[in-house]
């Protein structure tokens, strides 16, 4: 299922229960997703990276949809199978709606083809938009 | 400047400089950028694609600055440095404050993360993601 | 199983077997895998490809095993599933241990996330760093 | 200019003023671009490099002009600054004309687009096209 | 077998039909495949792909059979499953042989290779090339 | 210099100054670069990435250098302009010599090269591989 195995609740050990009893406090879920259960072989990222996620994902200046929908495009920019399943779902439980869905991916697809239309046709930065 | 050069407003043809002016309308701006006086060598490219991001990044289900957001994000992950430049800008013109620049650039570095995570470990979709 | 499917040893060109026999006595195997089955429908990149990776992988200024951990972590970067999966063996099988894994994946992914910082951020290069 | 410098043809090797002697002959050119001249501190991944290049590059089942445009287009779709400046002179020197690089870049820019939606939309593969 | 299905013929809207109808007239076939028909969740992207691509695709200074093969290097290059697929499918039917895939996938391979030795090296750009 | 400015030493909020201090402290230098003055615009993503950084690329199963070459050869593949720059002086300080950076380099082109050719020749995962 993974390339060093997925670590179940019942299975962990009290540093990584505790880290998994925090994800499921904070997404007021009773559901451990698999990229957790892989992450937990390793405790020390298995902190470090729900720290930061918790931290990062969190409404401030952009509300938490928003932080999602960003997520997905870069999931889908990167072409990362499992990234976009679950980001999407995650997604859709903060509110996206099919619509919105539709939206992303337009804007998503449409950056990537300028992005290489911008590379390829070697445009150089316009005076103002220097830093 | 580019690889075919720039097409200035005064140069244009009548079917590039339409296109010039409902950029410079929509917008509303009095500023034509490299990227369009690139496309501007191929007109039947300039209107296509103008045509296409018109539709797409007007406020829609997602309003007009949440679209800039993906845009940044993709480009940045795609690592294309005029895009970088002119949508950054964009995005600022729509109202991205300072404070919505970091949390963008601190959701979509994790999200590169993470989906490296995800494919290093061999993770398997779960179940309830599988569409 | 691939595009041109697989070319089995007891299939193959005597043009063939000679690479595939090369394969098996350098790596200590007996065991040809889907990569090579696939590239001998191409005698040449096959021939071209196993020479290059023969002479690239082996020990040299950089020992075997940090040279199958760099080819992983390109990997991972790409999304290359084949690759991860092939990849990932062949460092174990060259003494890769799971806390190797472990902090190989950590640095690949944080190498990721800054790799769109420094972009988003849109850095510019310290005069030291220059060459 | 590079990190380990260039190698001007005056001040190579005999091993690196052979492999020079060959892109001269086989390119019908004077001149050696940077690429070969920072490849000439390794001369075993210079004459490597040449070698697979000259041999891939070359006309066969398909023209040099159509192998040059397909290096632009992953050059492009990778934002590889230099290889696109120096691929597209060379794909120019083959014979692309300003409306085959305008087409080049449309499809290259195209395919980034729906390789999103692809992935984005989590699209299976069709049972006809499965190999 | 998407994230919001698919829609298939009996069951599309007029307007989706329409492109539908497009899709089987220009390509003469009977199937729609299943990037349209996820698409098809969004006839606005819908339509606007489709005429994006029957332009973009269609043999112009560029012969049709080219821009196949261009399409499937971008799809390799960015590692995207769907679309090598249904792109090498459609590259076949437009008459690629074995021989042309194989050597499409020498270069698209070595372009991804020189790529990452332009940019590991930093190469600068040579004064000739620059635009 | 950068979107949001580059913060110096001088003028450092206290918070700010103190991981500039621990980063001068665990580098042994007195140099802080630009990477880090950008991220000090948001000093919550400075301490953090920070943080994540030192414990990551500190010697542990793999050596600090090892880390360092991890970390340039995905910069390479990303073609992270800034990155490549900055890790290559920082591995070279860890102790890489220039024939440690051309295997590197050598290898990260490969892998590049033969990711593609796994993804474009659709091949499947061998059944030992599969986790």
């Amino acid at each position: 299922m993974a390339t060093l195995g997925l670590i179940e609740y019942k299975d962990a050990s009290p540093e990584v229960r505790a880290v998994y009893d925090d994800i499921l406090a904070t997404r007021k879920t009773d559901y451990i997703n698999n990229f957790w259960k892989s992450l937990a072989n390793d405790p020390v990222t298995l902190r470090r990276t729900w720290e930061d996620i918790k931290q990062i994902m969190a409404a401030g200046a952009l509300d938490a949809l928003t932080k999602e929908l960003i997520y997905v495009a870069v999931s889908v920019t990167n072409q990362c199978g499992y990234c976009i399943a679950s980001r999407t779902a995650s997604a859709r439980n903060k509110g996206m709606t099919d619509d919105m869905f539709l939206e992303l991916m337009a804007v998503a697809g449409m950056a990537n083809e300028t992005n290489r239309l911008s590379a390829g046709y070697q445009i150089q930065i316009d005076e103002r938009y220097k830093v």
